[in-house]
């Protein structure tokens, strides 16, 4: 599937002459549908990368199952049947335990401090270290906000609210439900809203706003519960079979780091305040749009840290990843600190 | 000294050949030393630039005077004199008064606000449409924080404190202090350090705790005071002359634009955690670093509010460009109150 061809292609130089360059085209199976933007972003710096190699280096974006199904994805990269994927790395924290901090990380510090441990800090040589291991290049390309905290049919006063509801929620935030007596559910996206209508479940934890509204909660859902405690902000990546990025020039590397790198500003530049509108016109219609009360989400959080320290236990990779993000969160506390504006100029 | 020379450079291609391409330089004269990270973040992103070009565009960056003095670095890249520049904006408020909006902004909202608003909302076309009168094109490229509040040898324990105060200050901001009876002073970098020690001033505000450290100011300060109220965070651009800019093929102008977009991001990714640092450095000292109380800023923000009206009635771009930021600061507003963690969360 990863063809490496020599077509003529005429390049019109400054100076002169038509001349012939590899054409290499790989392709990538994402994880989510092109038609939301965890699946167009992966075309958007495609279409840069394309631009900034005259056309030679084309990644081509395939929607979710059209190459392998979405669970295989990271299997088929390793083994080189699939060059490329795209998805976010919670996806394959089965087979890779310590991406599970590095996605839908409950209490999670901002994304300004998630990306600049990144790329600045231990985040990436952490995760490329394990993904040697499969023969897998990862590089971090798009930016995820934080999620909503869900759709509830019913309202939030205490933690005991919780117990014996029937949520569905992914990752780590599912373990601290768990221990207030919630029953978690796992479903798939296509099954949510048909379950939450039918009464199958009592409350969603989906995804933004944006994202939530399209599949139509609002519309049955009675509240619209904020912060999204249980994850916060994040990246996704495309994740290249080894010899697939070794093959590429210096220059195509280069291409895919640089538009990967500018597509992450580009997200951030756009996406919350894509959200706030979808958020005015959610607020407009029946569902009532609610946080949280403080005394519940400092509980959630207590209840979070033991699950933190079972996870850390349990998994030696995550413990390391997520000591390592902690630590450099610490150096933006005294800056922050330093820096805030007194709470009456911050209404 | 714009050079567009054809030199033949051996590129190899994946397949063969050698060939003879533009190899174009554009002199770029930046108003800071690339000693600093200031100037230093436009060589990083041309030298992303030139491998992205494979060499076939180089943006080589000058120190301050090498090519023309600071302040005429815009009307030479405006005439053609020299083909490009590097600075913040607010370097030419006295030409363009709008670009008082861009820097140095009192009580600005934060660094993800202003970028979103310079590429997703107004920000960069409205001061695009004053510069097209100048000839001049312009690419925001680099990431300044937020900036300290200044060094200063009396203790600040209410406005009255700033009374009769001599300070060294930029920006927007002096309009404050002298209001409160304060006498800014507009000294050039090279004279702070000597007035400050021989008590000619009796306060400097000057950058951030990297730079401000370099210069020595801990030696010689008492308190060293947060936050940087008059200062919001902001960027770094090249300003290249119109034509020159026409001149560069469609691969080229991507590469400018897609390096500079990326070099935002990693400079956001990098620059807090190293003033951390150096802030850690500065409060092993005997310098003693502080807040200035919550009082004391909420009166400055009252007497600022006053001199954004006044600075809305005397200048018509600024007061566009300032309700623009403002408007699209709103809509992070119930975006960040739905998504923020209780006080007790956040110590």
């Amino acid at each position: 599937m990863y063809k490496k061809s020599l077509l003529p292609i005429a390049i019109a130089l400054a100076s002169q002459a038509t001349i012939t360059v590899a054409d290499q085209q790989i392709e990538v199976q994402s994880v989510y549908s092109t038609r939301t933007f965890y699946g167009e972003s992966a075309e958007n710096a495609a279409s840069e990368i394309s631009k900034l190699t005259k056309g030679e280096l084309s990644l081509n974006v395939y929607d979710p199952g059209e190459l392998v199904p979405p669970m295989e994805t990271l299997n088929s990269v390793s083994s080189g049947a699939v060059p490329a994927g795209w998805s976010s790395l919670g996806t394959f924290s089965d087979t890779i335990p310590m991406a599970n901090a590095y996605g839908l990380l409950p209490f999670s510090p901002s994304a300004e401090i998630f990306f600049s441990w990144t790329f600045f800090g231990e985040g990436l040589d952490l995760i490329q270290n394990e993904l040697d291991q499969y023969n897998v290049k990862v590089i971090p390309c798009a930016y995820v906000p934080q999620e909503a905290g869900g759709w509830f049919n019913k309202k939030i006063e205490s933690v005991d609210d919780f117990n014996g509801l029937s949520i569905r929620i992914v990752g780590a935030g599912s373990r601290v439900y768990e221990k207030l007596g919630a029953t978690p559910q796992l479903l798939p996206s296509n099954e949510v809203y048909l379950s939450l209508e039918r009464g199958r479940i009592d409350a969603v934890e989906f995804s933004v706003p944006q994202v939530d509204n399209a599949m139509g909660l609002s519309e049955i859902a009675d509240y619209y519960y904020f912060p999204g405690w249980h994850s916060g902000p994040t990246w996704l990546a495309y994740y290249i079979n080894q010899s697939v990025w070794d093959d590429l020039s210096e220059q195509q590397q280069t291409a895919v780091n640089t538009a990967c790198m500018a597509n992450i500003q580009k997200d951030i530049n756009t996406l919350v305040p894509m959200q706030d509108d979808v958020l005015a016109e959610i607020e407009s219609g029946d569902t009532e749009v609610l946080r949280f009360p403080d005394e519940v989400l400092t509980e959630l959080h207590n209840v979070w840290l033991e699950v933190v320290e079972e996870e850390k236990q349990r998994n030696p990779g995550f413990a390391t990843a997520y000591e390592s993000l902690m630590d450099h969160a610490s150096k933006y506390e005294r800056w922050n600190e330093l820096q805030a504006m007194p709470d009456i100029l911050n209404k």
